[in-house]
């Protein structure tokens, strides 16, 4: 467990603040007394949603700019104390359509993020919320930190020189950087309207509706970390010296089929139907089979790992878009 | 050896081609038949020199323009059977002094090349010259394709992204693309003004110039490849099907300290004083230590290795500046 006194009056940054994880991580640091400033673009197809913030606008501080936008971020790092960098493009076919845009948001403006830490805040403390997706087709599994890169999508590729940079501009600069590779991160606030952010949102809402839900292939194995365990390492890896320079897997409690983690979603709802459907030809050629990470490292060094069983994830999920779908959709 | 019929009336763009391994084989598949063009944006820090084509002048066709220019790409991609990309920023000090234009050339300029290759030419046979900077320090000795990849500076992350994007537009589209990791490559042609492209640049020049050089540390392990026995890799890459959608180190005929190879370049000169410096801060913080490649993997599925001995390669390459140096100032 964090001890909540490290961030008590502290000053944070948080990219990406408004979306799913870095609304989850705020509510959690406004909570522990940490004074919080929120960057997002709120661009409609990305996950920033300002609902996730009902109940505690005031307080945070909410800075409406896009990472791109190298003078607003080149002020905003200026006397924060942390940095959780959560801002990306995460959807893989919109980078293999529009491969320019998603290198500037996930390579260069990381880019120019660190530059600007380097010149006006060489002492911030970063953590960088990288993805297992980096590592493409596994070789091996459960797949750990050493194991070979090779995206099979854009996204991928300008994650992998995100991270990359965050590590070097530590290597060479000393900024004290962490990397974090999430799973699949699910739980409150994520994005439920399509499967723009992960394909279990699009099934939460379409079983809260009602409505069937497509499961594609369905044997894939895969890890899910619920969105508090998510926070809980965000918040080790900003506080332990341990972390600084290093790269983590997080992973989940357990491994399951596409095909029993939709029997699960709708045994948790009560009811609910699914139909499984054969992958799509334009999503054959990036899916990457079974996946599922070796979290031992971080276990090991931080004493992290994922605390929230799938079902009770699922449950809490549930309940939450049980009340507030309209405010997603 | 390679068939040299593969390329007779073959049509074939190098970018980077006025450069030091650009215009080696350039010369070289003309003489085998191929019709080439020659991209180049002659930017006076890097590795363009028009002297490259002396003689053979009227046997290529020079383009002058940048890689980063996309318009000039996208045409010049279309209709060519082989394309050889070896146009890059290569200075890790300008890396991380400037790390934006080392991204748009090292970086997005691969993708936009790439991405014109995808809608004007898909049945393009590409090859792609990275590095053995992405490395970083090695974990082990020597270092095949399998080594974690930590690159030690800017320049680094983007050659790693730059041959991500190749790997995946064949992965993902079909681009049969070859990635060649190259090592300490010299010979003829290479910039001996100063020690932008290599170290070995500015002792060959000052050898020639009867005055001393500076060797910084001496004792760090390093290989070399002669440019004739790295063009001859280049080609046996663009032709041999099992190269496709592959990753091959390039290695030296043997391993030798800085301070053995000042000596042998100072014995194969006839002549020279070196003397031995500590490493300047700057450049310490990017320095790697000991480092030599595994080539075992091309060898065991091309027949590749070194086959010009270091001492013959510098008696070659010291021969050549002997009577061109001017040209090269």
């Amino acid at each position: 467990m964090t001890d909540g006194q490290s961030f008590d009056g502290t000053k944070i940054l948080i990219t990406g603040g408004v979306g799913f994880i870095g609304s989850n991580l705020a509510r959690r640091l406004v909570s522990l007394g940490a004074r919080v400033t929120l960057v997002d673009s709120l661009v409609p197809e990305y996950g920033g949603n300002l609902f996730n913030l009902a109940g505690f606008e005031n307080r945070v501080r909410v800075n409406i700019s896009d990472v791109r936008d190298r003078y607003s971020l080149n002020y905003l790092v200026q006397g924060q104390d942390y940095l959780f960098n959560l801002a990306g493009q995460t959807s893989h076919m919109d980078s293999m359509h529009d491969p320019f845009t998603d290198l500037e948001i996930n390579s260069r403006a990381q880019l120019a993020i660190l530059e600007a830490c380097r010149h006006a805040n060489p002492g911030i403390r970063v953590v960088f919320a990288s993805t297992r997706q980096i590592y493409g087709r596994p070789r091996y599994l459960p797949v750990d930190e050493k194991h070979l890169l090779r995206p099979v999508d854009v996204n991928g590729i300008n994650k992998m020189a995100g991270e990359g940079y965050h590590i070097l501009y530590y290597d060479a600069y000393g900024i004290r950087a962490t990397v974090l590779r999430l799973t699949n991160t699910y739980g409150p606030r994520m994005r439920v309207k399509d499967a723009r952010q992960t394909f279990l949102g699009i099934w939460i809402r379409l079983v809260i509706e009602d409505q069937p839900f497509e499961v594609w292939g369905g044997e894939q194995l895969r890890d899910f970390t619920y969105v508090d365990d998510a926070v809980e390492a965000l918040l080790l890896a900003a506080t332990r010296p341990e972390a600084i320079g290093r790269i983590y897997n997080l992973g989940g409690e357990r491994v399951i089929s596409l095909r029993e983690l939709a029997a699960l979603l709708v045994k948790t709802n009560g009811a609910g139907e699914f139909l499984i459907r054969s992958f799509p030809e334009e999503r054959k050629k990036i899916d990457i089979g079974d996946f599922y990470s070796d979290y031992r490292l971080i276990r090991q060094e931080l004493g992290w790992e994922p605390k929230v069983p799938l079902n009770q994830g699922l449950s809490l999920t549930l309940d939450f878009y049980r009340r507030y779908l309209p405010s997603y959709l």
